[in-house]
């Protein structure tokens, strides 16, 4: 089951980032939805990155065309097959150097996985790439989503040492970033971020960061005991995004070393609602959603493409090489993740929420 | 799906805390195996906890009775099914406040989610004891990995502010904690812990703290791209223990912060080996093991169950009320999880071997 | 995935004919049912067969222990799992002749699969023994089937070559059999099976027959295209049981040899419904239930254990030789089979009905 | 999981008969493998069948667009997917009439369980055009199972009432048809099936058949118990093709109704192997493949779709109705449906093959 996953909703991505194409077969959707894919062109744009000097401008439109599932704009109970076209591959850029591993990149392990038969070429199935059909899938869910009355929210919470202020746990901040914007809370702090990445980009370095997820609407109840819960299945998912090294709920490793009296959260009646009056689980409790929002952050190591030179081995020659990286590579890929992790949030919730 | 997980090994937990019994079942483990039951005793009475101010004592001898899958001690291809006793059960302790939601529990999301038809006694199927068979599993998935020169290390990391080192990620202390033994690398560290949490207990309150695991021996390209990876598959498992709030690999969020020409692995020859000089990535690139040892961390909150009184909601009457728990509570799980952890890292990178 | 099957509700079948227990773990069945464990035990009673020339008198009284997954005889969201001892083990009525192959088991399969390491004794897990948990999975599903006003019936089609008519596939018979009856619409058909197979018993032979299963009350849309429709899961699950060497829906393999005019269902109105006037289809269109009744019939072979002397093979002498099974065998299965079959349909019908 | 099926190879269907286009996706194929396009394409043309008087003739090539999982002509790891465009659809051929249900299709079911929303046209993914994306994963398989010696063959068994002689069940006539000649085993009778079809088109009729299949070459231990046996996981997804109604391995139904003296399979060594001197087990004992041939064979019914007028309804005015159908239908969809199921025989071995 590597590159699929779901439950009620089944997602199989396929795709290498410079194959003939890529894409997404979605099973499983209930039939007779609206699917407005103009809102899904402009959720994929934000995936894509802008011209600026911290990422890569890949020529692509990243335009899906529908093969399957939809009927006159709406779900017809047959799965959902959205692919995109490879245009802009120049497998040239990397056969010179194809030997020589890249540090904290796939290569390696690949290659003794598949046995040297793994494509090569842009990284091949273990490309950013493969985001693009997750990002898809998400931007259905998403929809499909808030007619429910369900949305999901996003900010960059760090980059390097430049910080955002968390969300609020009991009351989100419900800024829906337009695309260009810079995604964070506070624009000042944007703006030393960006910053922050064009010095970094000048280095010819590159740097991390962690970004920040809130869902506002669930109802209580969505998520399985005891190993299809929300953390179990959301994490599952999103370490399915390359380059992810860590996930919290809620309070996270920080609340972890705090005191029960500190951090439990009271029941409180509001109305006729159960709700919390602190939100430190993160509005899942048992691995069920409690009402309350559900927050977590992910943490994305700097892109691992670097243009300072790097020792590594030669794996033909089996010796120690040096490898000088060539290519546009972005020196934070952050700010073009923050939308493949709600995505991801998007496709769990979603089919969290079909098994109720 | 949701008492069960893996792929090649398929793993099903049953049994809530004051059901006549709880088990599990694992489907799948290749034949001719010798499974020392000794040596999963010894592990299941890690889990059980000592006699001492910081843990409860539960009765039960946790022993477990197979009941198929093994034949003159050898696995014999059919479902390996252990099933354990709920001999110290005293539901009366809950019933008179059995309205009255616990906070930070899965009170309130089981009685929406099951309508008020789940078992409420000792916190059914969402109790810390579903531990107990999936510790079984592990301690069967880790002598069939020590067979192939795979070992799991683990020790406590924090307790509250009391902070042990972790470990070096490229060269593991290979430390196996004695049963009884307080499970961390410097003694004096332990002490400290140790008396941090009786003094938590003495205040009626409870702590939190986090986990750290290595993995040594592992051979390169165990793990599926794109959404079975290590990662994915291990967070999935590793949150469906109890009170996991967090998890991050290798350097996690802290090295996410910091430059690529800082935290990449340089790939360099050792012998005939390929190996990295540093190990931010954890064992995992790509999602897939890369030969170095797999670190990971695990953030677990303070027991919910405290003894000082708490505001919540009296569900029957819809009303705002106070609680005071009774009964013995661990003001600190953290000793006792550190198995269970392993125990997932076990089944895990057991059932991604098979696969391999 | 071998002893599993199922998709919202997740069945895990484990046991040996010969180890101390066996059993099942349901997963996913709904909150707040009541299960009747006496309508349960009546059912298995069914399999267990009677007293009488024709059937095995294994002594075990095949009563299940529920380990959990009921609270107050409801069921509460936790996996229900019940288990079976097997009391009446002899294994030393096999260990003398274990490495004689027995012709048409799965002696000679097993072993190469597992490579000598599989239980012989009884069957192991191949064993006819292993129908009982999936007897009690079905005897759970069919109470709540039949709570929606879904029921199945079944007779013995044929045993040899005395013959039993045919359901009337749009205007079923509905006759529930009461334990310890001979399962036949007409009681002489019943008497001349039953005095075939006492001679068949006396010629120390055996034989196998048919068996028709059909369910009323399903309403239209049960069953997922493609690959999940009811043909595919049902003969998947009917499959499982020992013995079974074919399966056929609605008019099955004679119709299949008609001209479309003779056997397409034409659709007329009823009142408000849609139904067809004809049931060729056997209530399966598209593999999708259209509300008529679901009527299948399945091939159970003889009985492979035969008291005459029988050509094999020495597994450790590769050389050939002679054998004479021992011990009691009924000589023919399918008065016995029928509940296994009703059990496989209760189960997938009510999995597929939980999935609409 | 209604459009997928597999355990260690995962296909993944997708498409409308007249949706912009319809594939597949084959996850989990080993990396290094060779796939001979042209052999590929060579299969597909088998299904499309000739330019006669008894099969439609779509226009479309019918030729795959490889989008991902081959890298120079060899499977590199990443999921394969393949598509196919519908260019030939008129689904103004079905506009006028869709509200009257066509009898024994699926019209009816879809509309319910879609409440509408499905696609009509051409069938929509209930169409038998669905079987071509099967096809093409077979073909892959099919030469991954010839590299290792294993071989399917299959001929028409009956149509109608004109009968083909079956396969020797020990000693399997290994006769590849060439595209365009008529896949039986006896020249002539070949000539009367065609002369049958001929005759069935010219009443405006249509007739079913029985297919017969074979495996050669397969190791004895394919196959996994309880569930995921070898005729579970065929008939699985044989009764995922349209109009299959029955299956049955070795000696089928008849055989059921022998004794066990005259149809169990006695071993005997034949130089260094066991083999079994019948085959009336199918090559299959315990759900498991024995060495021997593994043998079924499928009912298909008679093409739903005839000319001459039928009664039904129409279900907007929730009244009786009568219906001419229209368009070019195959009178016989047997010679088509051979490929099918040797494309479903070859993927489910495969995917056994490799869990083994």
């Amino acid at each position: 089951m590597a590159s699929q996953f779901g439950t009620k909703i089944k997602v199989q991505i396929f795709g290498q980032s410079h194959s003939a194409g890529l894409g997404v077969v979605i099973d499983g959707l209930p039939a007779g939805k609206k699917v407005d894919l103009e809102k899904v062109q402009s959720f994929l744009d934000r995936r894509a990155g802008g011209k600026n000097k911290y990422s890569t401008a890949r020529k692509e439109a990243d335009t899906p065309e529908i093969l399957s599932g939809l009927k006159d704009g709406m779900t017809c109970g047959a799965p959902l097959c959205a692919i995109f076209r490879n245009a802009n591959t120049r497998s040239s850029d990397y056969s010179k150097t194809e030997a020589l591993l890249r540090p904290s990149h796939a290569d390696y392990t690949a290659w003794i996985k598949y046995d040297g038969f793994q494509d090569r070429s842009g990284g091949g199935q273990f490309s950013g790439r493969l985001t693009l059909p997750l990002c898809f899938a998400g931007a259905v869910c998403m929809q499909l989503l808030e007619e429910e009355g369900i949305d999901i929210f996003s900010h960059i919470l760090a980059i390097g040492d430049v910080k955002e202020e968390p969300f609020d746990l009991v009351d989100i901040t419900k800024k829906k970033h337009e695309n260009g914007a810079f995604p964070v809370l506070r624009e000042e702090v944007g703006k030393q971020m960006v910053a922050y990445m064009e010095q970094i980009a000048e280095e010819g370095d590159s740097v991390g960061g962690i970004v920040e997820i809130a869902v506002t609407g669930l109802p209580c109840g969505v998520g399985e005991p005891i190993y299809d819960n929300v953390e179990s299945c959301m994490s599952h998912v999103v370490f399915g995004i390359p380059a992810v090294k860590g996930i919290e709920f809620g309070m996270g490793f920080e609340g972890c070393l705090k005191k029960g009296s500190e951090v439990n959260d009271s029941f409180t009646m509001q109305g006729d609602s159960v709700v919390t009056a602190t939100n430190h689980s993160g509005g899942i409790q048992g691995g069920i959603t409690n009402g309350m929002p559900v927050v977590f952050r992910v943490a994305f190591k700097p892109t691992p493409s670097i243009y300072k030179e790097q020792s590594t081995v030669d794996f033909y020659g089996k010796k120690d090489a040096m490898l000088q990286i060539q290519g546009r590579h972005d020196p934070c890929i952050v700010p073009r993740a923050l939308p493949c992790v709600e995505a991801a949030a998007a496709v769990v919730l979603y089919d969290l929420l079909l098994q109720k």
